[in-house]
């Protein structure tokens, strides 16, 4: 293979913990052969100018729709990605790069994204084969991106599209993010926080999403509350006499209506209770009349438990009076569909000048040629079809790809995230309503434009 | 629900990127309610002793056994973990905590872990039911760790569970992470890097994790490289020209036979190909035969694209003549099982000064009393079973937990990964061959002390 270096001699010294990405370590998030492929387009002199487009080549299986996601990450590496000279060193020292020269390490110290980006705004629906965002830079640069933009859209377009189909089965009742501690690793939780509320979840139970990006946070109590003390009545009522607005107690530590019936008895308000295992058909209903029974009528009930869209579905048609959902595992790592597989492809690179379309016809996996831009047709205030077109045909309706870096440099500030919810709620509502059904959707139309049929067709003859 | 903060006044300066852990903001990395339940302990004056441990319900299904691994992340939390002076800020501008007072803040800000952990080493097998993590401290201390210690421990013992899956797959075949694209976000392909390594891959194309842990890192070429060419044939040559020791020519950009036909060709020495698409049963002994025809019998074979072990484990029964297997998604999402769900349960605590023992009896999630310690029997070189006993029970065989950190000081410096992949590879070797077996493997017995199942009993009935 590539590449290897001693095992024995580069244990990390004192200064960042270890298994921690940080603004100065990200240029080598990167797959080792973005390097070596940098390394040998300086070598060549390949750098002219080269687009590469991220898009999804199908959907998951009885999925209808993604949502973009992720933008305001891949802008802030793009921002700060650079290589420190701790970087280079341990670089300089893989055997594979022996042949690349002092040219390509002073390349890499110096660095930075000077490139043009256009995306689809975070938030927006869409689809396979479109691209949802657009790199053009020298061919060395562009290729050094592909990596992190691939792994920071990936999960959040992936958590971000799970959440809307989670809001969409509970209706007009909230979905909440407890799936921090089910995520793959601390960051995901966090980014998976984020990329939830822009899907449609009202909060997370994530604090550090709250601080960064003002998602309102929310939770209950654990189990060990409650096995903290003798009695299961002591624990609710010393846990109330702390957060009088803000208890949620939680039913189930040993038997959940003996517990409905213990907070029955509480002579005070009692913002809500929470179930977390059982049947929740059986218990639901049950836990509601003990409450209203006591006059406790406007305590609301949280459900969590390995909750899904199908089980979300199943108790909103039944009516079942929950008002909250939290959801963990099945939102954060979005089990139906645990991976979105975004690529990113050369679409046409510049040679002397010239604008060189590209494709690759592996089995199953082409790729169209052209930088590419992506137009959608609305009719009756809904969307009714979306056309590719190669950017510089003339677009016939709205296009979804803006530019957010020229040259490097950031256009505008990207918007917050309740506008990016907002956003994705409206987006969503202009969908056809077969594609947003939960179960067996329709497939929204997505067309190449006929100059683009044409031309992918008698490229792959010629390369045939 | 418990909390809310306003959306529009939370943007973030201009210091840290959003969405990334640094060390020093790992203090909010938690969901709220540890938060709340801290504030409620403290105002209740339950300060004594409280252990909790982290083990897995049950199995992911159709699987045997689980690898423990991301200790070395988790200690070193536990030796960073504060809140800083934004972070406290942050937190006293949340409503829920208006009633919490100036104690709870004044006891955040100086928080540092001062407790007792015991763990088992990474790299060790485990089963459901088992102690993997146990933490013993003041009970609001160690209900703040268990949002971070659960994410950052299910990932990494995901990961490196399905690593050992793979490599027992491939045998005596290399497997190598390719997946750092496909993780959950820019840290989990760093941590599956780690994962991976431990759980037997070779190496990673992660460079980060090269750095961080002296993992080899490996890499080939994209189809990207191969269309910047106007011919197959120059993109080839142009790659091999700067890494003659360390190319991998990629086949399958047009067609992987044709493409195998130019590599044949090259009158040096080739030291690889791969094939990242198409029917790897029918093309790989093709490829091989053309290069060997030409005399590059010495090239190795990588294949790639959507590899997981029913795959491997095909292509290994065959005898296809693969060297490396490049795995990326399956790797490092699990496709099979994306989520372990460890969790973190209440087993004793000290009131007075005397150990009282707790569980809880929820429906199919009850969990049993004592702070805990797991023996490992071996029988001719074997491991046979595994006993859970109270840690107070006199061990009558090797004992799996170990202390780390005593009075929150590290006890000794943890294990280099090649020797914790070393560990592991012993480890596995020690396993009853049929529970390592991939289809239809055999359970490991593993029992409770009969101690251990008498107070259970008993309390259970007291408790109903």
């Amino acid at each position: 293979m590539a590449a290897s270096s001693s095992l024995a001699s580069t244990r990390r010294g004192g200064g960042t913990p270890s298994g921690f990405l940080t603004p100065s370590n990200l240029g080598l998030l990167i797959d080792l052969y973005e390097l070596t492929m940098a390394a040998a387009y300086l070598k060549h002199g390949i750098v002219e100018d080269s687009t590469f487009e991220i898009f999804c080549r199908r959907l998951p299986p009885h999925r209808s729709f993604l949502i973009a996601a992720g933008l305001e990450q891949a802008v802030e590496y793009l921002q700060r990605v650079r290589f420190a000279e701790d970087q280079l060193e341990y670089l300089r020292g893989l055997p594979v790069f022996s042949g690349a020269g002092d040219s390509f390490f002073d390349y890499l110290g110096k660095f930075e994204f000077r490139g043009d980006i256009w995306a689809m705004p975070e938030g927006t629906p869409f689809f396979p084969q479109e691209p949802i965002l657009r790199v053009k830079a020298p061919a060395p640069d562009a290729q050094l991106l592909e990596t992190f933009l691939l792994s920071i859209l990936s999960y959040q377009t992936m958590v971000a599209s799970k959440a809307a189909r989670l809001t969409l089965a509970a209706g007009s009742r909230e979905v909440i993010d407890f799936g921090t501690r089910r995520a793959h690793g601390p960051q995901a939780g966090l980014l998976a926080a984020r990329a939830s509320f822009i899907g449609g979840c009202l909060g997370t139970s994530n604090v550090l999403a709250g601080q960064q990006w003002g998602i309102p946070v929310l939770g209950t109590m654990a189990h060990s509350w409650v096995m903290q003390f003798d009695s299961e009545a002591d624990a609710f009522r010393s846990f109330r006499e702390i957060f009088p607005e803000h208890t949620i107690m939680l039913l189930d530590t040993y038997d959940t209506i003996q517990a409905a019936q213990l907070v029955a008895q509480i002579k005070a308000r009692i913002p809500g209770v929470r179930l977390d295992s059982g049947d929740l058909c059986e218990l639901v209903p049950q836990v509601r009349r003990i409450l209203d029974e006591a006059g406790h009528v406007e305590t609301r009930i949280v459900a969590s438990g390995d909750l899904n869209e199908e089980k979300i579905q199943e108790i909103a048609r039944l009516g079942l009076p929950v008002d909250s959902f939290g959801v963990g595992t099945d939102l954060v790592i979005s089990s139906d569909a645990p991976s979105v597989n975004l690529v990113y492809k050369l679409a046409e690179r510049i040679a002397s000048g010239k604008r060189i379309p590209t494709m690759k016809v592996s089995t199953d996996k082409a790729t169209y040629p052209f930088s590419k831009q992506v137009v959608r047709f609305m009719k009756n205030d809904r969307y009714v079809a979306d056309r590719i077109i190669i950017d510089t045909e003339p677009a016939p309706a709205e296009t979804l790809l803006q530019q957010v870096i020229a040259g490097g440099r950031q256009l505008s500030t990207l918007p917050a995230l309740k506008q990016i919810q907002e956003y994705t709620r409206r987006q969503m509502a202009r969908l056809p309503e077969g594609v947003t059904r939960l179960q067996n959707p329709e497939s929204y139309p997505v067309e190449f434009s006929p100059r683009l049929r044409d031309e992918f067709s008698q490229f792959r003859d010629r390369l045939a």
